[in-house]
């Protein structure tokens, strides 16, 4: 079996944006395949995290096809949040192909896999502050242009699914769950 | 079979107090069963939610007796929290009697069942701001009269339990669970 | 407050008969409040377990009612089984109200009460080879009289939930859940 | 946006075998987008599902790369089954893009998603008696000739993980989970 | 830090008999400390898994007090099983202290460890087919001489938690929870 | 059989100090047998809880071995949060040798236990304001004198580890598992 040179990339999109679909794009030229992990697969409709699994998909999915990245050298995995994060690195083992390298910038994702003394890589994002999630979420909240950190696609499908009516009633939420979260 | 008129009561009910059950003579008038829903059915001891599940079955079938409702118009459903919030309308209903409509003023509640196409229709409350579970929990921690806020059984079902000193209790501690939430 | 005596009548009813509505009504005689836990909330659509939770609360209650059981002194209560055995009854004690004794003949469910100290009288059951839901899901399976053993209402809503057909698609399944099981 | 037909292929997948790719062709000319649910995405190691999830999502990405599938026309989704039946069906449109039809000849699996309103249609298999996980599982565990059934590539990654093995040893073992499972 | 060699010794113990307190001698003369894993820490009455976790951590503590084991030597720790078998090594290197060989004679166990890179070697037990907790389970429930296969203090133990009664009320037993197991 | 009589002493030990080893020194002089229950064992790797499970017994063990505390006096058990706080102590219970007293200063510990009428005693702890896990973790975090509160053997343990770099990078998160928490 000719060896496969496999990348793993790790993060919660919600949703994603036009500085995930750059980096992608980027981290596809540093391997044969680049696995895309969208973890947190349970959580959606609270005010970090509104997008469901799904939801996800179909937007990275069809963010990825719009920019017309070949569909043949990258794979997009769910993974659902560990019962215990000392066990999470060995879950996303268990849920994707063999992989080489884990590309990330987030401290905790990182630690994670080195102490499983797995290599893990550096993402080079393109203007940081403004092409992210929390950013989205924190417009779509109090009305500013949303739309312009998003791919095309993404915004028809936050449309579709009327994703800022559902990011504003989260809001005002005291919910029978009982727990209110921040942006 | 005779079809019978349904309607969902959503709520925690942590404690049951008498805006809550104004409520539900209201509601009863609407439908030929009104089921009650007692959410968040695994948790007790915290802050936002001190009373078990079976307290608050004993609180709320007494308080509906107290006030002689007709107990062949409603049923009392625990109901524990589901592990994805876009799967909890599927549980409610699994867990219940087919029902026509679904009661609730919570913002997040209204928005899963309406995105289920399910019909949710305005609860009106009585003195909202203070006839509330909230309310209530912060007037035991601080020593205010929480009792008149509460149908008589109630206050005497929170005696029998010392769910004063709990609550209070719950508000010192650094527990082994590790986590501490505000009122 | 008065002393209300109050006593658990455990079971799946999976489907609730005729003889679960007679020894409803022989144990009601017992207690001032008898709690009917309908326990194993998480099953159904197998074929030990073929009705949801929600579905054996609305066979329980419409048969009581057609049966004339006064409402006010009974209590249908769903759980969930336990993560471990050995704290079931803790489970059973936090989802009810106080109670004093348990009716069970199940060897098991009787032991776990017993090595927790609470007290277990036998049930008296009317002829219970043939008044069985074991019986009655043979019945349905292989096509013989099953109606002539249940409640009508009982009949009836398993016929608007197409009952019969799910438990016989049931037997020949190889689900994508990989367990198949025994009547 | 242009609406999208989509259907969904349920299956365990435990192992791919060359009657799923053959399936999959056929059904990717019903709809212009084919999700392929890979279920029971926690259970491997056990004799009816000796496969990781990660294992089976790298089986079913290099049989139909083998196959030259148009892969911008598919997706893998690798799904956990729900914690109740009830709930199932909920917790797969979670997961999943939009669909408008489901693929699948599994008597459970269609019963869910008929009682929940979704078209299901059936799979033509290709000699379903030879062409199947159940007969592959039992020709590796008696040494009869597996290969012959499997894309080229699949039989690769089986022997990269040394997949006979561990079915033989599976069927040897008393665990310390305490549960022996048939083929 | 001084390197300490650590093995683990990985069973169910349902219950310990007088071939395992042997092992754990013999094996405790190959390593610095042995870590004894007390798995299914979840399970307890059922016929395969009679004892609760707590009861299986006494019956090790007094076994090897009676036979006179260095306590500072040894320790025992109970461990669930975890939700996937795939992370199941991982879970019991977060539970554990760093190790350094794994014993073990069970085909799933050996093999779990091995996929995982970490060594494992055989446990030589004395008279395999007798002192088997398979055996003390079949002789307790057909009243054949159990006790002679057991240390006295785990006879004893047995005695205060009426052990051989509840194993045969399980044998009985039509369970709420719907499961029947053999031996 | 001898009547032992057993104390437990509960904590989360994120990390084990001085004060917690002079604790268990106290203790072991008024029961037989102390068993020290490290709670939250599913829990690592966030700002409160920054140590495995497996961690925390290593560092219990050693820095016991080291104040050379008699090893056969006293047992150590993980024990993983319940899933409803009502069932905990019958958790608790079900994990532990039987006991007659819980020693804990905690309100939520003391509270849970007294509701079930269990005898609570009060620890009496070192310089508690100085000796906490809490004051631990916050020298680590902001580079103060740490390892002065701790066993020698604690600090070695978190060197090995690498622990001060953990609990830094903690701080920093943005998790994939989108929850941060302060210390």
């Amino acid at each position: 079996m000719k060896k496969v040179k496999r990348g793993l990339f790790v993060g919660r999109f919600q949703p994603i944006h036009k500085g995930h679909i750059k980096a992608v794009i980027t981290l596809m030229e540093k391997v044969d395949e680049l696995i895309i992990i969208i973890g947190s697969a349970r959580k959606s409709h609270d005010l970090t995290n509104p997008f469901t699994i799904g939801e996800r998909v179909w937007m990275m999915r069809s963010a990825l096809d719009e920019a017309q990245v070949n569909p043949s050298k990258h794979l997009i995995l769910p993974v659902p949040d560990a019962i215990m994060h000392s066990v999470w690195v060995s879950q996303i083992i268990s849920y994707s192909p063999p992989f080489d390298v884990v590309f990330s910038n987030e401290p905790l994702t990182r630690r994670l896999f080195k102490e499983k003394k797995i290599t893990v890589e550096n993402v080079r994002f393109f203007q940081r502050k403004i092409y992210s999630s929390t950013e989205v979420r924190r417009r779509m909240l109090i009305g500013e242009n949303w739309e312009e950190l998003l791919p095309k696609v993404v915004v028809k499908i936050i449309g579709v699914i009327d994703g800022v009516n559902r990011i504003r009633e989260l809001a005002i939420s005291d919910s029978p769950f009982g727990s209110k979260k921040v942006v």
